[in-house]
């Protein structure tokens, strides 16, 4: 669509800036805003607020770096949850992810990214230093890395590791467990991921679990 | 996902927001929420601000009912117009998607909406007596009735003919051309469209220009 073609400032305004959104062309810009002018003057107040007071009001929690509205965030507020065990994730949709599948019932340490050369970020850029000193200062019996099995993934687990030893980590430290997804056909899995998932073959009386 | 598994209500509120669009799911709005967290406070701000502002000062069109930011659009203003031709179309989509094809130099006339009883509108609801109004207090040669060729579109049509032949209009009133759309092919065509295709049949010179 061409620029000039709006009659009103405003609407392209709005359209433009529904347009930079992920996954929104300017089409689907176009029928937002058309949609939210057919809303009550209060209802597009809420929403443009509730984004803007987001953004500005937003915390992270000083022990896990998840999101949160207060100091510490829910799930490490929480004292029914297991101190002991820290899920290593990358980001707060993991902790989303994970907190879905109802299976952990620990604390979480959100690094804020993984370490990404190509994309510059480095192990400075992440949490890392924070959980090194939660493993001295807290009692952890085990780290989770759940980190996506990607190369990014797997430079950034080795990276944690070697801190952990370094900092005489007596917890243990653990990976999610790789393998065939659920419901995936043997003949469409890669060769690594069979391969790996025939190495950490598990006892079948677990899977019945 | 659950309501309650946030660790934090504004973003709760703000993916909630975000959900009450048409076409966007809980999935999408969480997506696009954590997108605005990663943008700098002011892009938000403009987000925020671009949309409120566009729903509390947009104006319609005195003449039109086109929106535009001033008493009257850029369309109905713009000098090199041909204003003795009015197209009466729903809505300003249609505004604009006839304004994108680049065949119509004449005025628009914005009916917001089409008699459709099922979702309660009848003509009274729409901007009829205006248009009326125009077609006698403005000279104009054509009223090109461009609603779509539905049910509701074909009775609105006949409504505004009933109303412009009371008034005494000595325009003409034309509809735009049904037939088979251009790249489909004849027999996923429906009867009543391909005998219409047929009674209307064109000269096949018109075809070439």
């Amino acid at each position: 669509m061409a620029e000039n073609q709006f009659s009103s400032r405003l609407l392209e305004n709005a359209i433009n800036e529904f347009a930079k959104l992920p996954g929104i062309g300017r089409k689907s810009a176009l029928r937002l805003v058309l949609y939210m002018l057919r809303q009550s003057k209060e209802e597009v107040e809420d929403f443009g607020n509730a984004i803007i007071t987001l953004r500005n009001d937003i915390k992270h929690c000083k022990r896990c770096h998840n999101i949160c509205d207060t100091e510490i965030c829910s799930i490490c507020a929480n004292p029914k949850r297991d101190e002991t065990t820290i899920c290593v994730v990358e980001n707060i949709k993991d902790v989303l992810s994970i907190e879905n599948t109802q299976q952990f019932n620990g604390l979480y340490h959100v690094l804020g990214g993984i370490i990404s050369p190509m994309d510059g970020i480095g192990p400075s850029d992440l949490n890392i230093g924070s959980l090194v000193e939660r493993i001295s200062t807290e009692d952890i019996k085990e780290v989770i890395l759940a980190l996506s099995p990607t190369m990014e993934g797997d430079t950034t687990n080795f990276y944690i590791y070697k801190k952990l030893a370094a900092a005489n980590c007596k917890a243990n430290i653990t990976t999610i467990a790789r393998g065939i997804a659920i419901g995936d056909e043997l003949e469409y899995a890669d060769e690594i991921t069979l391969g790996r998932s025939i190495i950490n073959r598990t006892p079948y009386q677990e899977t019945l679990k």
